[in-house]
């Protein structure tokens, strides 16, 4: 029996468990931590502060579960953009890195001899639903997951696909149009599917149409133009709202075929759809989702199962306790 | 030393060679087949008298290369949407087949003893440009070849991407446009990016407008406006012509975006571009990798390297080769 500790670092929050049988936990349903943490994250963000802070955590997850820490695995899903295969962070923006050997000293803290595995968080959230959840017993799983922006992870040949370079799967930067007119994405380039509908995207679009003077019901039911979110937008669109309708008509189609050029391209077994946004918007999803149906090449389709993802906020930490103990 | 047998069995071609030590192919410059054969495919195209004739060119460039076919590996890259591993055509429009178990034909006919490996001829062509030309000494490429229509492969993390139902890498019926004026692809779906960039289908389009009214000097270059070829537009393209520098402005937008994405979501280290038609069209092809350099995210495009293919012609029979060796 191998003990194992996932760690969700997020921008928000810090998130832990330990887990005393690494083999059980690739099963349905998963089975709960012997010990958890969740501690906000908070100002102080140099990578040696809280790679020290991230240290006494497992120590003190490890000593709730009553196992002892020798040897015992540790896997990270980080919200960054890493490089390479040994944890390096190339940008996170959420946490203000850029070219932070993480990997290296998180493993140089824990005293060098534990097995420490860095993963983009939505790649080990990719893991853990194939693993664990919506992905279980198949290969080739597609996981696309869109909340305040819109993340992907891939497992090809059952293998997470990392690219050559530590950053594939970057589908919220796939590109839906070009030129000046584009709009532009926090990446600092423009025309990228998560700036027409990632969920921060969205509500702050509408928000902006809205006090320049359009009209939805949205603003309604939020009660007030900067409470409109994009939950308001879906049950303005199921009343049949035009601001809401004519929205969706321009943004659905675009992560649709999105959709259906990386299901084209990658041909998985199931595309896996989670995060925040679309389980609030199942308007929006149905209309996504009919472009998807019409631009999806047919042999890749013919197959192919889309579900929703099984595991929900502990996907990452189930995830990357996998990573780290296979 | 183990032999090898290469097959490419096209819509107009099948060709043959065999190599007495499967080992020594993946080096540059490809060793030379000991033998080789090239024939018409003909009007004859039963898939039991297409396996039986393929069976006897085995043989026969086998013996001319003085090699015992006793168990020797055969491997062939058709022309073909296949499904599964086990060669299965599920669709080959170019030999008039559906649902012809073409591996396994092909593999008893042999005697049911030997090695018999199928893949989609541009699957064949990325696996040879990987181990033995422009892909060499990495482990992530996608190759893109843009001749009568755009063909793809990818080789992530060191293995062939075949996808779930063996139909992964269709980069040709990507969508870049939806709706009832989106251009018709004989795919039998409309707007994918083959439709307006496929060399066969932009020469169509050309000649069919120049007929119509539109004024070119790529119909002077050609004689005739029947005779006008992507290679008569990127010269006019060249000499600043109106015509083909508008239809450029439309086309090679599209499939510089299409290439971007894919490279956002593979992260290879290497795109691969080859196939008749770019190597003839260098002003469509600058214009394409203006684009590309716009839309692709640049964390996967600080060190990809972008190479022509170095196999040419022979990169299928190479690359089946190696597919069946390996």
């Amino acid at each position: 029996m191998t003990a194992v500790v996932g760690i969700d670092l997020g921008g928000t929050n810090i998130r832990l468990a330990a887990w005393p049988d690494a083999t059980a936990l690739a099963s349905q349903p998963v089975p709960a931590p012997a010990a958890t943490r969740r501690e906000e994250v908070g100002s102080e963000r140099a990578p040696e502060a809280l790679v020290d802070r991230l240290a006494g955590l497992i120590d003190g997850v490890l000593d709730e579960a009553g196992i002892d820490s020798t040897g015992v695995p540790v896997g990270v899903g980080i919200a960054a953009m890493l490089r390479g295969t040994d944890g390096t962070v190339a940008n996170s923006p959420h946490l203000g890195w850029r070219d932070v050997p993480f990997g290296a000293l998180l493993r140089e803290r824990l005293g060098g001899q534990r097995h420490v595995r860095v993963a983009n968080d939505v790649d080990a959230i990719t893991y853990g639903e194939w693993r664990a959840g919506a992905g279980m017993g198949t290969n080739d799983i597609l996981g696309v997951f869109v909340g305040t922006g819109i993340g992907a992870g891939i497992i090809a040949a059952g293998r997470l696909l990392s690219g050559a370079f530590g950053c594939a799967a970057e589908l919220g930067h796939v590109k839906v149009t070009t030129g000046d007119d584009a709009r532009p994405c926090a990446c600092g380039l423009r025309g990228c599917v998560e700036a027409y509908i990632g969920g921060a995207y969205l509500q702050r679009r509408a928000r902006a149409e809205l006090a320049g003077g359009a009209h939805s019901l949205a603003e309604r039911l939020a009660g007030s133009v900067d409470a409109v979110t994009p939950g308001h937008l879906d049950a303005a669109a199921f009343e049949g709202d035009d601001y809401a309708l004519d929205l969706y008509a321009e943004v659905a189609p675009l992560l649709g075929v999105v959709l259906a050029n990386a299901v084209t391209v990658l041909d998985p077994a199931r595309l896996i759809l989670g995060g925040g946004m679309l389980s609030r918007t199942p308007v929006l999803r149905a209309h996504v989702m009919a472009a998807f149906d019409i631009a999806v090449n047919p042999p890749a389709a013919a197959e192919l199962e889309v579900l929703d993802a099984a595991l929900g906020d502990d996907a990452g930490l189930v995830g990357s306790a996998l990573l780290a103990a296979n």
